[in-house]
């Protein structure tokens, strides 16, 4: 008989394991001031290429006012209770009317939280029979939701059509063999780590071949990408083709919440029947009225859209001209790929913050094999040619350092916060 | 091989299967107006017993006052990204260590939404070979969150002492069998359908025969029983025995969020390892200053809960002297046991409203039995005398109705709004 709690403080795990060192520091750090391109971390002023505020909305003037407003008018309280029971409005629903409008869908349903949100809809939709292909690099919260599904599913490897192919044929001949059920494919318009777009519209096109739906989590390509910047089904040209179209609020809208666009018949059989939504409360009142002005600007302001891009462009080129691996993104996201420790990418990262003043995200084994290391530049609208050249001129000094072995250091440097 | 959008639309489920008729009316109505005990719906004003804004915190002047301050200096977007990555603050940090104080444990993280905060935190602790051992009647968090776990879990009766021995029985034996592993018994602090507390004291004394740790959801309790209002572990002297407590800021925090709180060696681990919290935004800057002021107040401010009891009590009395069944509540949650089939449900709902102006929640088939009703009544600091005086004369009048048949209708009546 073993006790739970003592075999957890045996093994703290992946990021948990350097805690003592690195808790404040490379984990839960803290960035002050206002959001922007320019914040604090411990004092010192930082370029921070860490938030996905892409359309520089988060402290737009515009939206601050609505956000003021809207929580001065009606508290952070309202509405209180689950939006089947006692937590709906009129905000609620136009909210939804106009994310339907705005993604060509029938309806959208508005949900509390992005993660329990995509996690409890596939739940909902899916039953034991029903076989979900979903993409092998797909977000924690859509695994999570495949973790509830009792029925089968199946991993295509990332972006490969040859392998959803063959996945599609296991499912359908299990299907045809059970005598009931369907096919959902689960995939993401931009995958966050690596920045490139889900291959929708091939997997659209396998519609003549196979019968499926799709459901397409597009978290950082709403409001980034496509014409009119609904998403990557828009910029693929095969909104038509995703089903059940998703995104958070955590990224362009800089806010909470979420929502899912589809077929009226279906979104309506989600809204009764998706239990985190059914069984935790509605979206606070300003929460939602921020959003729909949040939307509106989206909409109506291309040019937040067209700034985001020129930085992003910049910043990419500018990497890609010195010589650095980006991989194939093709959006915004940057990941810019390296070699080296755990040791020595701690080392560069501290060196970017404490010499260049340069805030990143970073990403080493045992996340990602041993020996490389993955730094994530996240452009938005807000960052300026100066934060830009200052990153790439950061970038080359320290890659010259690190390829010439001078972040080996022995051990990862304390430098944890002290803890209250 | 079948289509799931054409298996979903046959069956709306249990509540949508009457949404034809009962949108905007019996499911998902608007409540207008302040938060409060009267309300606006569908135009006129109701006596409300549907919100769980127990302490009436939500529209308390000095609430509004620091949610509308907080909005106005943050706005609604800071901080952007997981408090791992790059959502913390010290704001964020003193809301856990106030909330660890006030609950009299070591440490507590705060979580961007409750219901999947517990559904992961009972994910990030339990390995395949832990046991959960779990009373029957879980809220849909715990159950969802139960449902990722890889593990064997044992259901015990609701609150029934014999029948969860047994279930720590067969997991002792299968974990002896196993050679690893242990045991997680997870209950709630007060079952909020019913309003009886979890039998807390009682599981704690087991502690005395079996090896098990014990998760309680107080999500009700908090901020309303115990002498301090530290919930059901208090209120029953066993907090000690309680070695993750969990809440939501959801009832009578009048927030969202939530927060479990335990030794610090094990907060560190989930917080270095929860799901949810390490791949979701992190909980907005002027919520977290609203909870700390909601804190503050529920702490500070005995006279709130006295307020509340003085209410739950004058109405449950009130009931149980005119005849009614309220079961063995014994927390502020007032069900009302009557029998009646759907239909007849559902015109009382509408006298109720239409005729007295009391709004309340209903339950019935196929959520209960069919032919049993239950009316659920929550009481508030916010109610007055007037309140509970016309409901309990409302309630006589139209349960003497009921009982003469008068409701005996033919179907649901067609009270659903147009949907845009």
């Amino acid at each position: 008989m073993a006790d739970i709690f003592e075999r957890l403080i045996k093994n703290y795990g992946p990021i948990g394991q350097h805690r003592e060192r690195a808790h404040g520091y490379f984990a839960f750090p803290k960035l002050e001031g206002e959001i922007g391109s320019r914040m604090k971390f411990r004092g010192k002023e930082m370029i921070v290429w860490s938030l996905n505020n892409y359309l520089g909305l988060a402290n737009h003037p515009e939206i601050r006012k609505v956000d003021a407003e809207a929580a001065a008018q009606y508290g952070l309280a309202l509405p209180m209770g689950a939006r089947m029971m006692s937590g709906n409005s009129n905000y609620h629903e136009q909210l939804e009317k106009e994310l339907a409008e705005f993604e060509h869908k029938e309806d959208a349903i508005l949900m509390n939280f992005g993660y329990q949100g995509i996690m409890s809809a596939i739940d909902a939709i899916c039953g034991r029979h029903d076989v979900i292909v979903y993409d092998a690099e797909s977000h924690a919260c859509i695994i999570d939701g495949l973790r509830l599904h009792p029925g089968h599913r199946y991993v295509f490897k990332h972006n490969d059509l040859a392998d959803l192919e063959k996945q599609l044929d296991r499912a359908t001949t299990l299907i045809e063999k059970q005598g009931s059920g369907g096919i959902l494919v689960i995939t993401e318009g931009v995958f966050g780590m690596a920045g490139d777009q889900g291959i929708l519209k091939e997997i659209c096109a396998l519609k003549d071949t196979y019968e499926f739906r799709l459901m397409a989590d597009d978290a950082h390509g709403f409001g980034t990408l496509g014409a009119t910047g609904a998403g990557a089904g828009e910029a693929q040209g095969c909104q038509d083709g995703i089903d059940l179209y998703f995104s958070t609020f955590a990224k362009s809208m800089a806010s909470i919440g979420a929502f899912m666009a589809g077929p009226r018949v279906i979104i309506d059989y989600i809204r009764y029947n998706i239990r985190s939504q059914i069984f935790a409360k509605s979206l606070p009142m300003p929460i939602v009225l921020g959003n729909l002005k949040r939307l509106e600007m989206l909409r109506t302001m291309p040019e937040m859209r067209q700034k985001l891009w020129d930085n992003a462009l910049k910043l990419q080129n500018g990497l890609k001209e010195r010589g650095f691996d980006i991989g194939n993104t093709n959006t915004m996201v940057t990941p810019v790929y390296m070699k080296g420790g755990v040791e020595e990418a701690t080392a560069m990262v501290m060196d970017l913050r404490e010499n260049y003043g340069i805030f990143c995200s970073i990403v080493v084994y045992p996340v990602i094999p041993k020996g490389h290391i993955i730094y994530r530049l996240i452009p938005t609208a807000s960052h300026t040619d100066a934060d830009i050249e200052l990153t790439l001129k950061a970038f080359s000094e320290t890659k010259a350092r690190l390829d010439a072995g001078a972040y080996k250091v022995a051990a990862i440097p304390d430098m944890a916060e002290e803890r209250v």
